[in-house]
């Protein structure tokens, strides 16, 4: 039996909110009986589909809120007006220490503004990343940046790694996980400043970290490390394209088993192995981008999922919970910071 | 009947040359039998290879050399000692009138550097950018920068634009080719400085460009554009991501289709469908990365390739030669640089 875990969710998140939310908490329940919720929102909308889901009565608080932070809303906008949003009293139940964690299927730009403003950032790390997981030949990759800072310097793809090397080991479980910085081939001298800067640090500092060297684009797929580091502007392009390769392969192998009837029967005959391939690539099996760096668990649900996607992401943000992800990074910062600090200096020196 | 060709080829690049390459150019010939070629490389190494084709006999002249550009030489050591290797001289033919197009498998930097040396740029484009083909949901889209250029600023991205306009009218074929610029997001604050002043220029200018506006990575498989415009560190990512991705897709599915008698059999009935998609997603159909902005015309075939894959890299040449691409693409630099120039002005002082 797991300990009890509360999550707070913004009810009123995501395309199909409040409706999917309701239902992917329902669905979370299933897998996750040990949590409860805190749903922040508008109770004439959450209580009617409360209603229908008996199993969710005792488990699920709604905190009611008029406001919600809609897609089109700024993110500099939500900081100034959005404090009674379902989106901002969400994240601030971690603060108050009435949830361990937040999950929101809403804009992902006022999440993230509204989750460094309440939540701060952990000592040691000056900006925030949004990690994902990958399905790889070998397993799974986690990758970071997804898109919370378009440009980052050496010193921030630094953290990066030490934040993803630690969510490696505390949350997959690996003993020693190899970490690689994206870069458009492996040699030492390609690519730009930030990602030979880091690269130096990395490879000169006495971190207790495995550094494989850079890696491109096809190693993320390969699970060639088991953390990708990038910036947020190449990290949510490859990210993307990776997810539109898939959904164009996709389609074309529908429309070619489709195609004939011989076809049509192949597909029958081999339906069952097919739909391993299908659950392994599913994207919603991959929903719930981790907000690292932050003094909170923070998830962010794809806006347009659906009740099984946004069950992922509430599975992502107790998994991280459990794992102790914060407490961990927090211990592992405060030792490592003034070893990445003389690593920085000494490669400031060479140069 | 087409008016015969030259294309000079560096027979001793790529990891399998030079066996690779003529039989690549066997391959070639049969689709394309007014093409001759100009085989620079070691002449005891080439002539007993070309023996084994006689129908290769009097469409290709071998000009032979003793040295030639390995895959880890760097680009400045070959513009300092290289130009009596196979490359060189290849690309050389092309200035001297000899071909009317080179083409390589052999180190990209080196070849990119010495073609701009040798070749030069065209008059208006300050840096020249890799281009190449993706198939996509609606057909195909052209893509560039693929990793000639790390860094870019916004006036690099707009001649990009106009590059891949160009490319996609005289040798695509389409009448009004729409352009995107890769970003993060679609909305106009998205991204980093160089896409926004990019977007910025081809919003505000005069310049005859269908411009759509910021394009996501998954918009390159979806077809969204004809013409996705990025950098060279981010477009060499999303399309390693992508071949990547396709890799692993393929993997999986084959491992499915083995994992049971069912399943196999299912395969053996489909097999004739799944062909289709196999052919349409293999690399090597869209294999030859193009040279743009150079004066001359230059491609680049993937190290790795086997002879199916160099022949659709010979190809690629051959349709930018007898499209006259260079001389389109020069014409319409004439008419755009007061424009493009006059564009940049207004939107320099509106900011």
């Amino acid at each position: 039996m797991s300990a009890p875990v509360t999550i707070s969710i913004d009810a009123m998140g995501g395309d199909h909110a409040p409706d999917m939310v309701v239902e992917g908490v329902r669905l979370a329940h299933v897998r996750l009986p040990h949590v409860r919720y805190l749903l922040f929102g508008d109770t004439r909308r959450i209580e009617p589909l409360l209603e229908r889901y008996p199993e969710l009565k005792g488990i699920c608080q709604i905190r009611h809120t008029e406001e919600s932070v809609s897609m089109e809303d700024k993110p500099s906008q939500v900081l100034r007006t959005g404090r009674r949003t379902s989106m901002w009293l969400a994240v601030d139940a971690v603060v108050k220490g009435e949830a361990a964690g937040v999950v929101s299927a809403g804009n992902t730009g006022a999440l993230m503004a509204v989750s460094k403003f309440v939540l701060r950032m952990l000592p040691g790390i000056d900006r925030p990343a949004i990690a994902g997981l990958f399905p790889t030949e070998r397993g799974e990759t986690v990758m970071l940046d997804l898109g919370a800072n378009v440009e980052c310097g050496a010193n921030n793809l630094v953290q990066f790694a030490v934040m993803g090397e630690v969510f490696a080991r505390a949350v997959l479980g690996l003993e020693k996980p190899t970490i690689g910085i994206l870069n458009v081939g492996a040699e030492e001298l390609k690519g730009n400043d930030a990602v030979r800067g880091a690269a130096n640090i990395l490879r000169e500092s006495q971190l207790p970290i495995r550094f494989h060297g850079f890696v491109e684009g096809n190693d993320i797929c390969a699970g060639t490390v088991d953390v990708v580091v990038t910036d947020g502007f190449t990290g949510n392009i490859a990210l993307k394209t990776a997810e539109g390769t898939v959904k164009f392969f996709s389609g074309f192998l529908r429309h070619a088993f489709g195609s004939s009837l011989l076809a049509k029967l192949g597909y029958l005959l081999a339906r069952r192995a097919l739909n391993k391939v299908k659950l392994r690539t599913d994207p919603r099996r991959y929903n719930g981008a981790m907000f690292l760096g932050l003094n909170g668990i923070a998830v962010k649900s794809h806006g347009g999922t659906d009740a099984f996607g946004f069950a992922n992401a509430v599975g992502v943000a107790v998994d991280l919970v459990a794992h102790g992800y914060n407490d961990r990074i927090r211990r592992e910062l405060e030792h490592l910071k003034p070893q990445e600090a003389a690593a920085a200096q000494r490669v400031a020196g060479n140069g």
